[in-house]
């Protein structure tokens, strides 16, 4: 069995690690922790979880944590980095769903997250957990920089393109929108439902922090520079993204079909990426509760623009269903383990 | 007074037309028709009219509508063509809040809509119903083609851009998304609530009938041909539309100031059109139950893309609210009569 | 002109006061404080008013205050009592839109309020704003208390029952269901659109502050000490409460006919409430952003209880409607005045 | 492997079953019929199924079915009874999630169903399927008429009270909130998300097709004709159902602490079963996509009212769920098997 750890329980990510972890036939939960809440039942917060997990919330000590072979940080961004290299040091590995480890530029990171970076020594070697592309690297890796929700859904639709070579690299656009559990779990004006409820809005559409996270993975599939323009949205809903991706094709008489075939064959072996046949529009709700992301392409019907159609479950395949993928790839163990559940559709 | 009268008074936008015009001061509504409601109570279908009408549902014939100085089309596409031509001899003016006259080439409405158009020798003589660009045609004319209304906010956004000169319009497009009330309310498995609420999804993706109505605007704005790519979404809301626009300036040391004047400068006087400081969201629900539309600029970080996001009611500036105002510019009267009434937020 | 002011005018029923002061033809706007806020536009905060108003926010100083004919206080429970004395000995009258003064017994709203009530000697005078039951007194008033949300759909529900005296009081059930912004606007998780959205529950079963305000009324209505059980729950929308009311009739052979025509006589001059015909089912989106309460009654197939369903908008009748109707009472202008908009539906 | 049949596979009860089956260890799906969409691949109606199932949509003939050795009928009320006599006779059993064989009354049924029952000789020797009241009539049962979901939740909270024979049994009330999915997959305006999204309405309040069903059972277990009064409501989200119910205790000094002791008691048992500790409201997400009912029970303040507050998941211990908890108690399986996923939520 796989002792885990969970630091930082009580938000949205945690709760669905755990949903998930629950059901793992090799992991075994020895901790979940929580400063607010250490001695609280975890099913006082989380009643959905009554009848599956009898833990109290603990303090995040070294001490709570020692047991673990792996640890799971679904805290706020500048948390995990306070901690991880000394549970790295007692041999422990790490999944960090927070955005402390993703980019590999110190100042850009600490640019966009407004604070100094308090292990960056440690960057270079975390891997960034897209199984669909660093599946490899995953598998010897000590920390894991779990991707965050929008750059997940953007990066599998522009994968192919970028690694095929076929579109302008130069004027590359993803349109996402979010539903609101990717503000996370704390006290905010802002993400009320009296402030989101029948509305819709994009937001940050000036530069958001997922930019230069969705930036450098696209650069390296291209091994260009890319000029991408990234706008998210907020939909009044509780879990699910929707990214639609434009691009222009290098070859303005490229097929539809051809492009239809780029894509299942690079996916092909990938059980977790599902393209969809010609002419299908993915909805959320067919990945709810899910690790899938569907895709589906399409034409402009008046020029060479590509669009890419990409969900996922933003709590899942965007956050902790992508975490233990991650943590099934390096135990070793089938990738799909405690991942193959159906989605809740209506 | 006014005589008005609306064929197909039991749809959303026909509910929509009532609740505007029912506090306008210089309009007497004279009869409101539906083949399948005529003789019940408008306020038995409509409760929130309570108090405020008290008509009942008509039949949709030449006499009961013969008094009338204008009549509204709140039918389904197909329906006000049959009858336009003879409640012209009458002298009535027409507002058409179908897609019946908005395609002035009549083989692309044909191939879009189906069927083949029944007065297709009026259509040269419809004005396109966008007051923003086509104010002194509709003070003249006696067919208004109301617009539609993912065109609406996808023309006004793009308009000053076009007219100036300074996009490139070889790649537009228009990301939009759209409350469930723009289907239309008619029994229908893909819009029930069950199906639509709590998911997100893009449709028509390959191809929607609003792409060639807002093509043969910015084609006319821009004197040329534009190369768009239009994909609509379904938000899991009642009211509201917001278009993401994308287009590349043609001079990439353009500043975003001098856009953010431009729009300023082509909207100074459109009671309907509010431009927004710079770094601003508009939400949907600023313009709740309104014929506003608020627009706001932002630019790519990576590459010369401008970003504009344009927010309308799809019933109201979308729909009922700009049929009213073609009406009041037709008629003499101020354009902002009964229309001014506050945003409902939250 | 009457010179109003707003103490708090950052929360859900300060915009709403807003949004419907700002068409009143009879008011001018003098002032709308909020200490956290002073010095802002309104319109920032609140884009939906842009175009319809011009001032800032101020301090909450008597200063700021001292020229209005009328102030409202939309200010969270236990601030308007620290100052309505002073502004009542400038002249000043009060409509305070949160409990501090509806509940004419000191100690139990101390007890359901948590802290020591700072004017005690003025409660006694001040009036519950209930039209429908105290038009008379609110004439004279000089500080209305205006009721609560839960409070209102209740009392006008029950009121002609007890009036009557034909139900038997010991067994009153209240069973209502708000929208989330009868929470407010604060920073808070439990109403979070991921903690409230695609849910449904009950909360405070076991007792509730609206129950002793709720209590007060009804015993005063029947000269007896009724015995009510109210439950509240949370709906995720953004507006409107419903209240599914159950008494048992005193004489089993009373005609559904009579208790209907009952209603409609009670109501027969009220402008705000519409008592629907047998076999109605009112919805919340029949009163969205109006000031009306619709009404319905039914009866059980198996005994002798009476079932009464009763929908207002909480925000309007609920809380800003109300006071302004207040407002108009006291100031002798007609009572429907500003208030006679249309239902937003759907 | 037990193979079985899916009756009308269209609807939310299909999919549902398909959803809980698919996982199933000890099942195999031999057939899906739907007379509209043979020849169809299932996961074309269903994405959120794609690999998972590789069925196609069947015509639904005797021959297709013969093989089963269950038939779960997901149809429309009169859809089963048709069917039912000749599967029999094969030695299929049937488990049956419409209405047909619910009311033992064969008048009642026809009056509220509005048809002639086609097999009311079988009526009588089917099995109510609420495992928690009729477990051992299940195990060896032909047939099992499935509850209804309001009947579910609302028997479940009323049982363990009626049992005791410690509550007036001629004054009930049930109070019940259900999510629109209740409603069924059938193109219908009543339910488009125009209609009821961001709204709330009691509907059928003097009387609803699951009354009887209701009764039928309170009279049981209390050997008694009760008084309920039963109105339902409809809640703008897509899963889900509350029921709030109230009943009067006979002895009036009767403790809480006894009442929550008889129903932690009498459910100590059972596995769908969770009574919540005093003072809980449980929230229909905390069962969502689970074959739980979750309860808690309160008392009002001022007389001998107890308030039990009872959510389930509509789709699943409301229908699919509670039948495959049937065909694991007939099939002697563990009868939690495939029915422990943890509940999705947010």
């Amino acid at each position: 069995m796989i002792k885990v750890g969970i630091v930082g329980g009580t938000g949205y990510t945690g709760v669905e690690l755990l949903r998930l972890l629950i059901n793992h036939p090799e992991v075994k939960i020895e901790a979940v922790t929580s400063r607010a809440q250490a001695g609280t039942a975890i099913t006082n917060l989380f009643p959905n979880l009554r009848g599956h997990i009898d833990l109290l919330f603990t303090e995040p000590t070294l001490e709570n944590l020692a047991n673990c072979n792996i640890v799971f940080f679904a805290t706020p961004n500048g948390t995990a980095m306070q901690s991880v290299p000394e549970l790295l040091k007692l041999g422990i590995k790490i999944i960090d769903l927070s955005a402390d480890f993703r980019i590999k530029d110190i100042a850009v990171w600490e640019q966009w997250y407004g604070m100094e970076h308090a292990c960056s020594h440690l960057v270079a070697d975390a891997v960034y957990g897209l199984p669909e592309w660093k599946r490899t690297e995953i598998t010897k890796a000590s920390i894991i920089a779990n991707p965050g929700c929008y750059p997940t859904a953007v990066q599998l639709g522009f994968l192919p393109l970028l690694e095929a070579g076929i579109i302008d690299t130069g004027y590359l656009i993803a349109d996402a929108k979010s539903a609101v559990s990717g503000a996370g779990r704390k006290a905010n004006i802002g993400t009320l439902m009296g402030e989101v409820g029948e509305s819709f809005k994009a937001y940050n559409a000036s530069g958001h922090r997922h930019s230069p996270e969705i930036i450098q993975g696209l650069d390296e599939y291209s091994n260009d520079k890319v000029g991408l323009t990234f706008v998210p949205h907020l939909v009044p809903m509780v879990r699910g993204i929707e990214a639609t991706l434009y691009a222009n094709l290098l070859q303005t008489d490229m097929k539809l079909e051809d492009i239809q075939a780029l894509f299942e064959q690079r996916y092909m072996n990938e059980p977790f990426v599902d393209v969809l046949p010609l002419n299908s529009h993915p909805e959320t709700r067919n990945v709810r509760g899910t690790n899938m992301c569907q895709l589906a392409i399409h034409r402009s019907q008046t020029n060479n623009t590509i669009i890419i159609l990409s969900v996922i479950d933003n709590l899942v395949k965007g956050a902790a269903g992508q975490a233990i993928q991650n943590m099934n790839i390096i135990c070793g163990l089938p990738e799909t383990t405690a991942l193959m559940n159906v989605a809740l559709s209506p």
